[in-house]
């Protein structure tokens, strides 16, 4: 793979909020989690689980915890990423939250689309409709299906305005 | 780009602590802080920032806040990315860690090594080694050059000890 591919790949992925309506395999879900173990994690400690939902009805009652969840009543599949604490005090939610990036690529080599749900203000309510023990910490949500829209990528900042060359 | 050389490069990554004794253009690191920016944020508040430093004095101060940062004693170059609280009070310390993901993948990219250096218990420390204002968090340094290891992926845990299908 050049470095171009390479690269083209990590400015490719975007949020995907709107999907076909088409199943998306749990084989494929399992495979993308795979490769999300290889994410780094402070002292190895890989203080993660992944919690892979596709019953309608959670999907539907994970959608109602903010306004920004709603791209789960249209998703085929979520996959909720918990950290656990008690693995890596210090560094866990860090940790979980690198695997669930990995995991995001991880959809986006397969070709599925996925959007990042934020969790950390529901702790307790997404605990409670996916059945997590309140020893993990719901750290994101990825909304994921195959996509249905192609959106345009984001303006970002100017690279001049966020790096300092320390001199 | 296929699928297989896709996965395979997010398989590919390591962390990189062993350095050749050869310069890295600052070019290469504002390439991979340019490709860095694209990584997903909270309604895209993008609350992140990147100090370059290669300055010998500077990146050995650096290597002595704690026992993990020594690679940095053969680094070529260090970026250190901070967040911006104020920018994004809830998500700036999970939004500023994939930025830090997306840099350590680009610089995979460009053939670079890099090692994660923890920053979040030494927070005063590596900003007044660095010159950041208070207003900013260090989050991570990424330690970077050109790899002379090639280690084995560390040991995962089972796939099957980490998920847990809803049903």
């Amino acid at each position: 793979m050049s470095e171009k591919q390479c690269i083209d790949f990590l400015l490719s992925r975007r949020s995907i909020r709107v999907f076909e309506d088409r199943d998306v395999p749990t084989d494929l879900l399992l495979k993308a989690i795979d490769v999300a173990r290889y994410a780094p994690s402070a002292r190895n400690s890989q203080p993660w689980r992944f919690y892979i939902v596709k019953r309608r009805d959670i999907l539907d009652k994970l959608s109602a915890i903010h306004g920004g969840a709603t791209p789960l009543r249209r998703a085929k599949a979520a996959i909720i990423v918990t950290s656990v604490p008690s693995e890596s005090p210090a560094s866990h939610q860090v940790d979980a939250a690198l695997a669930a990036m990995y995991l995001w690529l991880a959809l986006h080599c397969l070709g599925l689309g996925a959007v990042w749900i934020q969790t950390l203000r529901n702790v307790e309510e997404v605990r409670s409709i996916a059945g997590i023990p309140s020893s993990e910490v719901p750290i994101a949500i990825l909304a994921v299906g195959w996509p249905a829209e192609k959106p345009s990528p984001k303006p970002r900042k100017p690279l001049e305005s966020v790096v300092k060359i320390v001199e």
